[in-house]
């Protein structure tokens, strides 16, 4: 066993999405001290994004530094189809790049070992070890946002399969109906995404919203459109779960990111409609995730732990993570000065 | 670690069906030495099936010894909820009990270690040792024969959840199809299982068949019927192995039981059109399992000899099985005498 880590080593993480990345400096119990939010330079390439990865991993370690702390080792949690054993982003249409061994470049870039994650399955990890899924073996996480996708874990651990697992917005929800940009038709994002709630209240009521947290307001009001609206997506997800839990039968359902918002109106009908699907099956609980958009970085933050030979039962147990801890953390808005 | 088994080292292992139990003598590279049918009494109760399981195990403690063996040993693979950490059999509507400390009785009953198993995640971790799905970590072994089952593994360990995982029978194939013996409607085995497309040729055609294979064989012919049935079973069966391999992406699919018997006249199509109907994913292979009928009975064999300390690394490899050991293994029809 390697030694338990000093209390003034310190870990680097962040999370890579398409608009933005989320960092931060986590201390052995996963308190950020220090984090940086900006921009994914995603229009000006792949190569691009990655001398920004690279660039503010690079500043978050010279902080650390800074303030006198061992940096152990860095974690990056990306989008797309990653390999996490081997290090490599195989394919992300949205950043642009294609089998890269970005753990490798990183290790180059930043001098330390450097461990990749996948953004969902990272945020997954961290819902189930500090988060609203903490001491679950068997639970998604189910981000629903301009997409939606799930982490999908399986006795502690998220199931890759060849690599896309997890792809829960794109089982087949209403056969026949809308196409989808993955080219099939009626995939369970083309209902119930944030994206797809208010497409769908703007196309049946022919007023624009400008996303799904009014359509939301409008269903606490009785809108009769943003209810049928709210209505469909939350039956097309039951049934997604209803499918998951015939398969899978995981104890706990996590929903998250943008639709997640509206809380109980969306998650107590949820839960109620799943459960009116099952017949023999027990079904989950499903609950709102409680890390927020920072559970991808916690996630990446839990696997530099865990590449630094920290394993993942040191955290959120032997390190003293509470309930207080997950409140009162909190990723600022704190545009670092980029380092190149 | 363990020491390595001696080649007087043995295990027994036995599965037990609604209607029937396989059992056998097993060397250290999963040889049958000695092989048991005889039928479950399911008809006098659960009692009476617990004694005629202890009974069977009994009778091949004893055959082994009389052959100067050493049992390492016990392992029974049945049907229902099982809990197999716990060694209890939690539920089986089929044979009754419920919450039965299963493994604790054998263990009285034989004076052996026994490890308990699900006759159907047993079945998958013996074809994914040595059968069909040698060597693969995230693949299905799908029985399709009264009903249809899955096991799931991932990372190469089969799938619980909450116990029920793996019920791809009970996915919805055909949303307000017919009622399914579970309560809810459309479940893929009221479509695609062996017993539903006998049923569905009878009622279409008015000309009562004995089974599946007889529709198969009409299907072989160009039997218009014939062909319309068998075609929306493997539709059915596409789609959701489709929703599987959206969720868990698994690199192969090994479908077992009667309807496999159907060979390429399953296995083709059903591969084509679950290509066809995925996007991105990338698809799994699908093959038809090789075990036959005896993977639940070798399964129990490898949680056998896993109780015994040899771990699963050893099994088809160390041990020395190969392409051959499968084709000539037969568990053959020897009506052991009841020691009772």
């Amino acid at each position: 066993m390697p030694d338990a880590p000093a209390a003034s080593d310190c870990v680097i993480a962040l999370d890579v999405g398409g608009t933005g990345m989320k960092g931060a400096v986590l201390d052995r119990t996963l308190t950020p001290l220090e984090t940086l939010r900006r921009p994914t330079p995603r229009s000006s390439g792949p190569d691009a994004v990655v001398d920004a990865i690279a660039a503010a991993l690079c500043g978050l370690r010279d902080h650390a530094e800074a303030r006198g702390l061992t940096v152990r080792s860095a974690g990056a949690a990306v989008p797309g189809i990653v390999d996490e054993a081997a290090g490599r982003a195989l394919h992300s249409a949205n950043i642009g790049w294609s089998d890269l061994p970005l753990a490798a470049l990183l290790g180059e870039a930043t001098g330390l070992p450097v461990a990749l994650g996948h953004d969902v399955r990272a945020g997954g990890i961290a819902e189930c070890r500090i988060g609203a899924a903490r001491g679950a073996l068997d639970a998604l996480f189910v981000p629903v946002g301009t997409g939606i996708a799930a982490a999908i874990l399986c006795d502690g651990r998220p199931v890759r399969g060849l690599g896309h697992a997890g792809e829960l917005g794109h089982v087949v929800a209403e056969p026949g109906g809308a196409r989808c940009a993955c080219g099939s038709r009626g995939c369970l994002e083309t209902v119930a995404s944030a994206a797809a709630v208010a497409a769908a209240y703007t196309e049946r009521s022919g007023r624009p919203v400008d996303g799904a947290a009014r359509v939301a307001a409008l269903v606490a009001r009785g809108d009769p459109v943003a209810v049928a609206v709210w209505d469909r997506a939350v039956d097309a997800l039951a049934s997604a779960l209803a499918t998951v839990s015939t398969l899978l039968a995981p104890g706990l359902v996590v929903i998250g990111g943008g639709l997640a918002e509206a809380g109980d109106l969306l998650i107590e009908p949820l839960r109620d409609r799943l459960h009116e699907r099952l017949t023999f099956q027990r079904g989950p609980d499903v609950v709102r995730a409680r890390l927020g958009d920072r559970a991808g970085c916690l996630g990446a933050g839990i696997l530099a732990w865990e590449a630094a030979g920290s394993g993942p039962m040191a955290v959120g147990t032997e390190h003293g993570i509470d309930d207080e801890f997950r409140t009162t953390v909190s990723v600022e808005e704190t545009h670092a000065p980029d380092p190149h």
